[in-house]
């Protein structure tokens, strides 16, 4: 294997920064990433020598700015494998980019008792903009659960659609639990019914390749702070045809053709769905990130993870005073925990001493932890950069919390 | 006056850099403004010390972002002179804002018939939000139009209203013309009546002090990027009695209390309105922005673009081959020009040679545009760090385009 996760670390200045007097053991990725030199120096530079608004401006600086925007559309479109960089529309994140699916394809298309299918692990972002749709024109909501272990079977999936469901619309890899999702099988069962997909890829991109022409999903949201880029950058996958079905999202400069007193037309998608002055320079650096991810490698990456995961359930596991919840055989490196007579905020605070960030709460997923019979959890989500002896900082801590509060 | 302008430009990493071998001129502040040192190393600061997601963390990290993240709502509470911090609502920008306002305010309200008063001289993020009303709901549109100076007359905004009338939307400041409108007099008249009132502060918080509260606006949006912060920043002031009739813009995390699989209920504002992971590196960027344009004082920031203007409108006044549009008495710097024999494009093109960047087109203003009867005007938007030196490098810039057009 050619990943070097000591090179990789040395290339995010903040893994070197110590908290509370302790190495910061960062394993907080499934709420954000770090950042890497790179993707820094990349904004820094725009900043200092290149700034400039983008699209219509003549002048060098905004030529620069608006050929280092309009590339990364390439660099994303490569990223998702998606046939043509016109199917990429930016976003600050997967929270607009699905109320924008929502708003813009579903809302002018769905009626009362129509349908919506969604996995029980979505996160609120998958799951709020439908229950709007729900409390505004009696969209109906169909949840399918996982299992015991956590897993999502594609064929339950596929079964709660009836000839009333409009969308499905589920994510990749969980959050909480990290499950992986056979999406692809969901893809392929849906074309078979005439049901668009979508698929929430905010943790799922980070964390193995992804192939959106293989995967024959019609929507696939990326966020940007998640893949080790900038805050409020993002980006979402529209197959044709659907963004053909889509009216705008947001109205304002950019989107338009021509507007008068009595009229308005609408530019050409992506154009069109993609209103005001954009996130110029954190698309930029979140073109860089991608840039770096796919220098080292997604299968590599991925690759690397699975051992962290490995390494590290085969501890949790041996903690049998502590609860794991999900326990999917092809899970990512992400692990949501309680233990008995510790809060989840204590955990996390208590680890915390130790230099080791953890998140504990619902993760944005009630409905899952409900499921679950839980009411809060911590979380050890990992990211490229970890490593085994982060893992040993975690269990000693998890075992130090087990002695103080056991 | 205390306003040091070579002080302030030495803050401006990129104004020191050339353009074609020439100083850099930088002139299309109405598009985006540079940023200063302080708000670029804020950012690298907390990409490089200090970044973790906000809201709901308990670790270290975490919650120094929450803190330098929510301190900016204070920040910008005061740079607005709004009553509230609660009142202020973070945004991508103005588009984003007047299309919550649209979306989460006017759609639930307007019915077929109701009317929105706007002025001729809107950007255009000031009237598609109002078009796909028209177009979705039978919301009527009613124009006010600007004098042969391009002239606002607050009582022609007045006298526009009708029984019908909800809301009169309008720019503080014209980004292509510099006309500054006499808001105040339009919300006292409003007040009056009952109507709402939006202010499009896109441009007007940029080059004078604001003060929502004496202004007795309802919503007034502003753009960080324009306000010398980083891309992807702003924020909207709403008065608490419209928040509380707003219904929710986007759905997703931290603007939920609480999500079932069959109900969803809200959290209180301003995070109401804040769905999803924030532009959390940016919004601390604008911060910075605004704490650094408060302690230049907007009063003597407008006196020295008070003496650009001056001095601009003067030289070019006497250049009668060159037709400025718009000569309010009392506009901002902001001047847009045609030149017979040369088409806007051109003479932004002749500019950038000597290294003079100004814009070129309709300004995302194509009514006004055709209320004064052009299809393009070249267009020089002074900013806080201009000089009268720079002035004259316009002035003979244009010289030497009409000797080349002319």
């Amino acid at each position: 294997m050619t990943f070097d996760v000591g090179a990789v670390r040395a290339d995010f200045p903040i893994l070197s920064r110590e908290i509370n007097g302790k190495p910061l053991t960062y394993l907080d990725n499934g709420a954000s990433a770090q950042k890497p030199r790179v993707v820094i120096d990349a904004m820094t530079r725009v900043y200092e020598q290149e700034y400039s608004n983008v699209h219509r401006g003549l002048h060098t600086l905004s030529n620069i700015s608006t050929e280092k925007y309009e590339g990364v559309r390439g660099i994303v479109a490569r990223f998702l494998g998606a046939p043509d960089e016109e199917e990429i529309v930016f976003t600050t994140g997967t929270t607009e980019a699905i109320n924008m699916v929502a708003s813009s394809w579903a809302a002018p298309r769905l009626e009362a008792g129509d349908e919506i299918v969604l996995s029980i692990m979505e996160h609120h972002a998958n799951i709020v903009p439908w229950h709007f749709l729900r409390e505004r024109q009696g969209v109906v909501i169909k949840w399918v659960e996982t299992d015991a272990n956590g897993d999502l079977d594609p064929e339950a999936v596929l079964a709660a659609c009836g000839p009333r469901t409009k969308l499905i619309a589920v994510t990749q890899l969980s959050n909480v639990t990290g499950t992986v999702v056979d999406v692809k099988a969901i893809c392929d069962g849906a074309r078979d019914k005439g049901i668009p997909v979508l698929v929430d890829g905010s943790q799922g991109a980070v964390h193995m390749p992804v192939n959106v022409a293989e995967m024959g999903c019609d929507f696939y949201a990326i966020t940007g702070h998640k893949l080790y880029g900038p805050s409020g950058s993002g980006a979402v996958y529209i197959r044709r045809e659907r963004m053909e079905e889509m009216r705008p999202f947001m109205g304002g400069g950019d989107m338009i053709r021509e507007v008068t007193r009595d009229a308005v037309t609408y530019n050409d998608p992506p154009m069109k769905f993609e209103a005001g002055t954009p996130g110029i320079v954190q698309t930029i650096g979140m073109g860089v990130a991608l840039d770096y991810l796919m220098g080292l490698g997604m299968e590599n990456i991925a690759a690397h993870e699975r051992g962290l995961r490995d390494y590290a359930r085969a501890k949790l596991d041996g903690l049998n005073w502590l609860q794991v919840q999900g326990q999917s055989a092809g899970k990512a490196a992400i692990f949501s925990f309680t233990m008995a007579g510790a809060h989840a905020h204590d955990l996390s605070t208590v680890l915390d001493k130790r230099g080791i960030a953890v998140r504990a709460g619902s993760h944005c997923a009630m409905p899952l932890m409900e499921h679950m019979g839980v009411t809060a959890t911590a979380r050890a989500s990992f990211g490229m950069y970890n490593t085994e002896a982060e893992v040993d900082r975690l269990v000693d801590a998890l075992e130090f919390c087990h002695e103080l509060f056991g």
